[in-house]
């Protein structure tokens, strides 16, 4: 049995989803994996709980439950900061779930590049520091010999990399086309029905599924992190935030799309990446598809990526969960394959 | 650069297939992996080629051609053994592409046997020894710290096993419904506009999409292999060949098909395993899935497979090509996992 200590950064949605799961998958990933999972520590920006000052047996399992009264907490230490909850003792994996900000890449980037030359591997569900600065952070694990897994960062349950870096191994991908983002594929969706965009997108809000600011989604942006974090790792390419060509879906009519479907089409929001001849671009654009596409019937919340490779035809991965339970799943799923050595 | 040695027993289409594939590759292999590939041997049941004794440079590059007059080649060893062509070198991978006998497992099973027990790895295409034999050869490779990879025998470029494992790794998989057999799901495609089931067979064999003697594929064998290899891996079954409800296709009728298009159905066969309670089986299966099932809309010789998960969802992959080629790459990318520990 290995023992493998987790820290936390990030107590939102995703971060309090992870800590359950966590808890609730111990017993799971001792039994077929040989890994005792501990929560060490989890940090937000005010400070920190410390397993080791919990008066409870169970360590931090009430953790999502203290999080909006934190203080009242045995193990809330006001202003920890991430290098005393990291310890001197064996390094663990950082679970890296602070609020995605592309324009800085903080506060996952300062914790991500501490963890790594710490020697802690990293799982990580934000996507700032991995788009800005992806090169010197797979370098730094690289050199401190440990992993930088991101699937919480690409789709989450949804599986683009695994599928892309283990199943297509020693083929090569010439496309990549996704539904990378749930919320705008299911504004269109309801667009369909011929509710305008205002109204669709104020519904999604009403109901939980988009932030109150939406434009990380609707413009295109969190399409626009997966599709180049996607590309550069399975088909190799170094692109940065600045060589996609993004459009979001605020300009898409009902009218846009009940023609579409006079013409047996759908319309998505597709995350692209393309190599014709020595030429490679990624995009994300809004796109009729026919039925024939793969993606013609991914439709509400769904996601669904499609590989086109030389040697083993198409192939399209749909579904996985799109809540911060999925997401937590994903995280799991990162840190078990850390040491089945996937 | 990790040099691997690959012996190869079966030269039928996929045999020659992966030989083709292998060169082609050597060089991506070599640059993105590491390793470099070497064809040391490749046998039937007359005899063998021996790279050793071939006058070309480049080895065996041209065994595919030369496979039906192989006394006409320079490395031709008639009668050769495998003991001999795996020789006492640092052992590689044994590429496992014999006929599948599902009675006696033969001679997969003799060959898998002694390359596992001399310290090879194995990646199979044949499922006869798998389905029969699957726990022996398992423990076999453990005890020799050598690994059976067998995604050339469950769906070949469908990634099956690579997602069950990897992708669902701590994940809880309730049920997993597969359409696996390319073959089958043709003729029910052709059989949608009318055609009776004989005369879309026989259209099947005449393109040569289905086998002379078809009774492997369209009386649910090959889909029941397939569905026990995933389970047993993936849902941590111990399922044998006798324990699954099967049926075919013979008896299903174009009026069958008409009777559910009407009621927007569409009739496929498929590989199942249902777990409810403490109730595990697993069946191949006629059945009439609606438009909001994730396998309605795979169709002619696509192949697909959904998961149905306590913790990310519903994951489907659908596609690969179902060619000698597919399955050949599918062979490939189980090699190059082994050596990047997947």
């Amino acid at each position: 049995m290995r023992r493998v200590d987790l820290v936390l950064t990030g107590l939102g949605n995703v971060g309090r989803a992870f800590v359950k799961l966590a808890w609730e998958k111990r017993g799971p990933c001792r039994d077929r994996y040989g890994i005792d999972l501990r929560l060490k520590a989890a940090l937000n920006s005010k400070g920190g709980f410390l397993a080791s000052r919990a008066s409870d047996a169970a360590g931090l399992a009430d953790l999502p439950a203290a999080v909006p009264a934190p203080t009242q907490h045995s193990a809330w230490h006001p202003g920890l900061r991430l290098g005393e909850a990291l310890g001197e003792g064996e390094p663990g994996v950082l679970v890296e779930c602070t609020p995605t900000d592309i324009r800085t890449g903080e506060p996952g980037r300062a914790f991500m590049t501490e963890a790594l030359g710490k020697g802690w591997h990293v799982a990580a569900a934000s996507k700032g520091a991995l788009v800005l600065d992806f090169p010197a952070l797979s370098a730094l694990a690289i050199s401190n010999g440990v992993r930088l897994k991101y699937s919480g960062a690409t789709a989450a349950a949804l599986p683009t990399l695994d599928v892309g870096e283990v199943s297509l191994a020693a083929a090569s991908v010439s496309r990549i086309e996704g539904i990378l983002t749930g919320v705008t594929n299911h504004i269109l969706s309801r667009m369909e029905g011929g509710i305008p965009f205002a109204a669709a997108l104020k519904e999604a809000q009403d109901i939980g599924i988009a932030e109150p600011d939406p434009s990380l989604d609707i413009d295109g942006w969190d399409t626009a992190c997966k599709i180049l974090l996607i590309s550069n790792a399975v088909a190799g390419t170094g692109f940065r935030l600045a060589d996609v060509r993004r459009e979001g879906i605020r300009n898409v009519t009902p009218g846009d799309l009940k023609q579409a479907r006079a013409e047996g089409k759908a319309v998505k929001l597709l995350g692209r990446f393309i190599q014709e001849g020595g030429e490679r671009q990624i995009e994300v654009a809004v796109s009729s598809v026919d039925r024939s596409h793969p993606l013609y019937g991914i439709s509400g919340t769904n996601k669904a990526i499609t590989y086109f490779t030389d040697t083993m035809g198409t192939i399209t991965v749909a579904g996985g969960k799109s809540d911060p339970r999925g997401t937590a799943a994903a995280l799991l799923k990162d840190i078990v394959n850390i040491f089945r050595g996937v």
